[in-house]
């Protein structure tokens, strides 16, 4: 964890592999000149220990390409040694291997550092939080006794009624500040930003590149990362951050527990830091909801006895005779037959549900408004209120594709580096992008589209061909058998896609060649959440919506493929078959992506690369290092952080399913739930143990995640309010109960949601053939509002359609406006700032102008009293000590005054 | 403008009515030691010139009121010089009057509270602004000269391409800044805004009270001001900004130009700024609208001769025998007598309305759009970036209130102030407030409610009472007469109540005791804009969506009052009179508005108040004042600034009008902008000329008003859509051409929207009277669609009504989500902050720190050069000057070390 001298500690690591070609090249003419340049450095470098020029005698004529790389890695580091920062390296004493570069920042850099990057810094003052009085006070404490248990048991200030004001670090009011000890003001995780932001600024002029990303993107260095704060098992005493991580959070034995954000946040940084807090909030949110969800659920199986409904689909005695399922292979049947489906869809499909879409509608915007609360309360408590946002700096792809226009553009051939730089690629160079992500991600969602619709070829032409079978059984369990290993395609499909997608995403991305970093993860999310959401909700889209609403009529079905029909939805509604679509679809993935994706797939990686490792590392490196393995070493090992975008993305799909359908599915959230609870501690697994630390970045919020969240949350209210008016039969009950029904009960529903066909209506060569009963039918019914045959317009559409069309409508529009409204009152109702927190905000100001006020006044006391000393002992004092008084003022008064006039007072003498 | 020895500026006055009673009160206990202390400040604030020394010696004893009065003064000035404000006063010469306290904030106090307030200050470092290439710069170098005309000529920067780097104010790195003359580097706006800041913050103890506010409120001072930079008008050459305000910008003269924007918030502050700007870029953003509507109107004007409905209308041969509109006195009457009406109709209720109003929801989110976009660019242009909000005082009403609290809590009778300072107002103190604001809000809307339904009651009563008129053209006339009577009684209320509701908002609020100053205004304006919103809308949503739909079906009529038949529309639909409606009211009120309230009555408060002071102030006055009337003397007249609101609250009101009900009154936008154009002049005027000079406010945005803004314009999304489905023929025209219409034409539109009804099942009694065709009539028409008279279900509604109701609702549903999508698609579309703007600010960010590093090294280089310089001589020196080199190392030293090492160095030697 230190230089050699054990005293300066690495804050950042370099590593490379070098290789030094044993062939003998004749010395050509450059070959000198880049040799000289190294032994050089390499005297510099190694602080004349003398290894490194014994290295240099060995050295041997280097490859083109490896001597370019090793030019690059000089001049780097020599531009670093000036930037302030201090360098150790390895030997490179064998012919090839991988090498460190370690980095210290000094005092002088971080603190030079630290106020270019207005980092805040707790000052010497601190103040009291104010508390809650009275009742909330004491609920608290009766919470935080309640809850101790699920705490985690995490070293914190011993007084956190006070919080210490913080200020943007400033050298010159270094009084300010409780430094005891200048190694450990600032914090590791603070140290290896700063000199992460020096190894990005640092150019080398070699390519005109600047900083250590392009270095990466160009091979000349491996890797660069921060050091992990040691291991994180082990027996010995010695307490590290990481260890008490493992052991209070990254354990699923500590599932039960709070996470320790505020030590997340230390360790890995204020961004992955707000990505487990939102997760920990999401997860606890999501307790409710499964509440109300199970009870949702429980109170559809308390009255599916009695809904009469149901019981009357069931009651034998009714004896609806239906209009075949097929054309001539199918015969008549009797609803009756379908009793468990009416059942079981009355699980779902009962009024409690419209309840239930209402309050998961408000959940959303209430997580959404605590959300931003507890984003105010961590900025707050982590000094990044007032923020800015950092500069950029270009990522190395853009940087590249500018100097190739560059290249280009040879009319101007002079050296005009300032008219260069201005350079930007334009929308003409960037248009072959755009259109190629245009016409990818059309082609992608047509994909999704025609898989879907494969899908729905299979269902049809699978169901025909089993209806053709003779076998009683097969013929008797279509529907099951066809769904499920519908379900199961569709999912397989889903998944598949979504990895493809995944890559499609990045790929395409990248072909944009956006600017920045930040643009590139903003908009590499939006592709990829359009992608995968297309992905997952396409055919779930479908049977909500669009599943049995074109399959005509008796007597005039609609036909596709050459004489198939189109599919129908269960006699229970499609309700029924949405949400086993979704049950299977949410708990497919989300199984299926846990543990194979997250768990199964790290690991196969690490074994593979472990072998490789193996296998081309030679045993000369074994007997070298692994006797002291070093934090470096072990860091190197792990896989490299790559962003949080999955975990986010896979965190937003689940909640499109809790949300966007949850009028079908009612025990979403407790899925989710239980998903959460895992998910958590393997997302806190693979960051402590698998990942080298993750740079830590500062981030207010999370950034375009938040507005695709209250864009789904907006987006479920219609889907909602649709499922509800139209999928759903809640609106139809509710029309016949109350307009249609002779005595105000539901008794007769299922006979007037029927129509009647006239048998001999059928088209010749449709009707069933081998039907035991045809002679007796003269009517089949049909689930539709269509005239009956004896009226004047036969099988038109009737007035109860048309009327229970408007009603459905209208429910969609009264449903959304009154949800949506009450969205936005909940949103105006609760402040997005705490009000305790915008007051210690406020409270803070007024410290800190009281503060400084202070200092500002016993700061010129002290002169002034200094000053009237010295004038006192100038009175009887010698001449020297007059000059010295004369010399101080003088100083004083240009430190107030202009620097140019300070610079030409002293000049001049 | 100056202190008597015309050099010092002043920033700021406080005025004061001061009294001394003649009448001899035996010399008190207490009286004395004011006196004394009276006369000890007076020797101060006075310089000793001998005039307060006069003056002590003429002093009678006070009134008890106004010597508390003059004590707290007294402290408060005091109090002032303390924090280093420099003070003049008036001599008090006169037994009563009016005395100005004039301030001046000398270099020091302004630089310590420039720092203080964090107030950015250009520095010497200009950077260019990168301009767009190519096109586009050609473009705008020609919209330049197009527009020479209109741009006021106001001089500017002569450079601008350069913007200077600004940096919050730093007494340590005044070498930054460009300071040419210490008195005018700060401008008049900051100066006086520091000193404003100093006069809220100073405390007076004697009542436990805070800043000029309560001294203002409990009438210690009259008023407190910041001074007008001269005469705005007048021939002298002198120019001034607030002549030039006045010449470029307050007058009529220049309604064409553009405003001079920066200078407005140069003299007015920023908030003031915003709000011209604001109204700048509705007013701009009217145009185009404008043009839209008149073109959409021109459309109705020219297809007005084909349009098949409003001609089967008229056609006298299609003769269709309508039910007569009231009981017994009125007739059977021919469709085609309304035909006019149906011509006028079509002018507003054509396709072209559809497109328009789906054109102005987008308008709306465009001008939000486009209003954040010169919001963002205002902030940086203005050095606003990265502003923190402030401080905030606390109201005089709450510190008063929370004083009464404490002396009520006597069970803390000890003086522990600090306790004290933390209490607050609970919800138990304010729940009184907040229940008379609920109620009395719920009253007022109620009243509105009561307002709108008594003109109904007028319009039924009136136009049954006129229906039983035996003279003809009276009752030829009734519609006309009542609807216009009617509509003008409704503005009327609204003129009366909108008055009313702006009192009793202020009142509430002021029931409510918001702790400051934003709060207050915020929830003043929540308040004032629901009671305006409901007042002036009301009676126009009552026409578009409730008139004309409970009226039964005649032989079913619903009565009301006993006897009378609910109001239906005129024959050509409601949208006519809905139109009629909103022009009436809009143009009444703006004109009614502008005119009397704006113009008419300030100028009649200033006669009264002229004439007030005319007759109080003896002559004696005259003489001393009116031959050098000061500019404190001329800016007291004027009228104090009392916030924006009511400005805002009428455009906001007007945004209603133009955005709401778009789809019945396409002309609104025409109006608004005649209107617009005059209002930015009239509100210029007033403020350069009517009012004292304001304080200046910074503020990056204009706070609540974009909420309510887009509130409303989320609101008129669905507005539009149920008026354009349910209050206009569009949906019924649709349906009918393209599913009841034979031949894909509109003929016999007309006759499909007409029922039949027999009229031998009218109510006895209800049959017409006087007759002259009653035998001839079998069949009676109206507008419904149901079921003939001689169907099944005769009188019920028919399977059109619910089909086209279906469609109806369908439209809603489709409108509302198709253009809320593409609002939402807009708003991502249109960065929030234009490109330009954030490269600028970033760049800014990167010269600022390459300017403070190269700065850094310039200064360690110079002092690194002194040091070595100061060695050389010191080999070669004397004694004298080694002290004084290790001196200054020592103090360089301790300024980079703690403070507290440098103090304790200093003090032990």
């Amino acid at each position: 964890m230190h230089f050699r001298d054990s005293k300066r500690k690495v804050d950042y690591v370099l590593a490379y592999h070098y290789r030094k070609h044993l062939t003998r090249h004749p010395p050509g003419a450059g070959s000198p000149e880049p040799m000289r340049r190294f032994a050089s450095l390499a005297l510099v470098l190694n602080g004349g220990t003398g290894k490194g020029r014994a290295e240099v005698i060995e050295l041997g004529p280097l490859d083109t390409l490896e001597e370019e790389k090793r030019l690059q890695r000089e001049e780097y580091e020599r531009n670093l040694v000036e930037a302030g920062l201090e360098i150790e390296k390895d030997p490179e004493n064998k012919s090839q291997g991988l090498s460190f570069v370690r980095i210290h920042a000094p005092w002088q850099v971080l603190s030079r550092e630290a106020e270019l990057l207005k980092i805040k810094m707790p000052t010497k003052k601190m103040y009291e939080i104010t508390e809650e009085g009275g009742i909330l006070k004491t609920l608290n404490e009766i919470w935080c006794k309640l809850t101790e248990p699920l705490q985690p048991q995490v070293p914190q200030q011993e007084n956190t009624n006070m919080k210490s004001l913080s200020y943007p670090f400033s050298r010159e009011k270094i009084y300010l500040y409780n430094i005891k000890d200048k190694d450990t003001f600032f914090d590791n995780a603070t140290r290896s930003r700063i000199v992460r932001e020096i190894l990005k600024r640092t150019p080398t002029k070699a390519r005109n590149s600047m900083g250590i990303g392009t270095l990466i993107a160009n091979n000349v260095y491996d890797a660069a990362y921060p050091l992990h704060d040691g291991e994180y098992e082990g027996q010995n005493d010695d307490m590290n951050e990481r260890k008490l991580l493992y052991q209070e959070w990254a354990r699923y034995g500590v599932f039960y527990k709070f996470q320790p954000i505020d030590l997340i946040r230390k360790y890995f940084g204020e961004k992955i830091g707000l990505y487990f807090a939102w997760l920990g909030l999401y997860t606890e949110f999501l307790i409710p909801s499964s509440v109300v969800g199970i009870i949702v659920f429980l109170y559809g199986c308390i009255t599916i006895e009695s809904d009469i409904p149901s019981k009357e689909m069931c009651d034998q005695r009714n004896a609806f005779t239906m209009c075949p399922l097929c054309d001539k292979f199918c015969d008549y049947w009797n609803l009756s037959s379908a009793c468990a489906t009416a059942r079981a869809s009355h699980l779902f499909d009962n009024p409690a549900t419209v309840l239930f879409s209402i309050f998961m509608a408000l959940w959303a915007t209430m997580f959404l408004e605590q959300w931003k609360r507890l984003q105010m309360r961590l900025s707050y408590f982590w000094d990044l209120t007032g923020l800015e946002e950092e500069e950029e700096h270009p990522r190395p792809e853009y940087e590249t594709k500018l100097l190739q226009k560059k290249l280009k553009n040879k009319n101007i051939p002079t050296e005009n580096a300032n008219e260069d730089e201005k350079e930007k690629l334009t929308w003409g160079d960037r248009m072959p992008g755009y259109a190629a992500n245009f016409g990818l991600i059309l082609f992608m969602i047509m994909l999704t589209f025609s898989a879907v619709f494969g899908v729905i070829v299979y269902r049809i032409t699978t169901a025909a061909a089993l209806s053709f079978s003779t076998n009683e059984t097969t013929r008797s369990n279509v529907r099951v058998t066809v769904t499920a290993t519908a379900v199961i395609i569709n999912l397989v499909v889903i998944l598949i896609l979504d990895e493809i997608y995944g890559a499609v995403a990045k790929w395409l991305t990248e072909i944009e060649v956006p600017k920045t970093e930040k643009t590139f993860e903003e908009r590499l999310i939006l592709k990829a959440f359009l992608l995968k959401f297309v992905n997952s909700y396409a055919p779930i889209f479908y049977v909500a919506f669009f599943k049995g609403r074109f399959v005509g009529r008796p007597g005039h079905y609609v036909y596709v493929f050459g004489g198939y029909r189109m599919e129908e939805c269960a006699p229970g509604g499609c309700l029924m078959e949405l949400c086993i679509q979704l049950s299977i679809i949410m708990l497919g993935k989300q199984l299926i992506q846990n543990n194979l994706f997250e768990i199964g797939i790290p690991k196969l990686k690490k074994l593979f690369r472990k072998l490789k490792d193996e296998r081309t590392e030679p045993k000369e490196m074994d007997t070298n290092q692994s006797k002291d393995p070093q934090q470096w070493d072990l860091d190197y090992i792990l896989e490299p952080f790559t962003g949080l975008t999955p975990e986010y993305m896979e965190m937003i799909i689940q909640f499109g399913f809790v949300t966007l359908f949850v009028a079908s599915f009612p025990l979403a959230p407790l899925f989710a739930l239980l998903n959460n609870i895992i998910e958590v501690r393997l997302d806190a697994k693979k960051f402590v143990t698998e990942l080298r630390r993750p740079d830590t970045v500062r981030a207010k919020d999370i950034g375009i995640w938040y507005n695709i969240l209250s864009g789904i949350g907006k987006l479920s209210v219609i889907i909602n309010a649709f499922v509800i008016a139209v999928t759903s039969d809640f609106i139809p009950r509710l029309m016949y109960q109350y307009a249609y029904s002779q005595n105000g009960t539901m008794h007769g529903f299922i006979n007037h949601t029927l129509s009647y066909f006239n048998v001999s209506h059928l088209k010749a060569g449709t009707q069933p053939e081998n039907s035991p009963f045809a002679q007796d039918v003269l009517f089949c019914r049909f689930k539709d509002y269509r005239e009956p045959p004896w009226s004047q317009n036969q099988y038109e559409f009737s007035k109860q359609y048309w009327a229970i069309l408007s009603a459905r409508l209208a429910f969609v529009i009264l449903f959304q406006n009154l949800v949506m409204f009450l969205s936005v009152l909940v949103d105006w109702m609760i402040p997005d700032i705490p009000k305790d927190i915008s007051e210690q905000i406020k409270k803070e100001k007024s410290v800190l102008v009281d503060f400084f006020l202070k200092e500002e006044h016993e700061k010129l006391k002290l002169i002034e009293s200094f000053i009237a000393r010295d004038k006192q002992k100038h009175k009887s004092g010698t001449k020297g000590e007059r000059i010295r008084a004369a010399s101080f003022c003088q100083f004083n008064r240009s430190q107030k005054g202009s620097f140019a006039s300070f610079s030409s007072q002293h000049t001049e003498v």
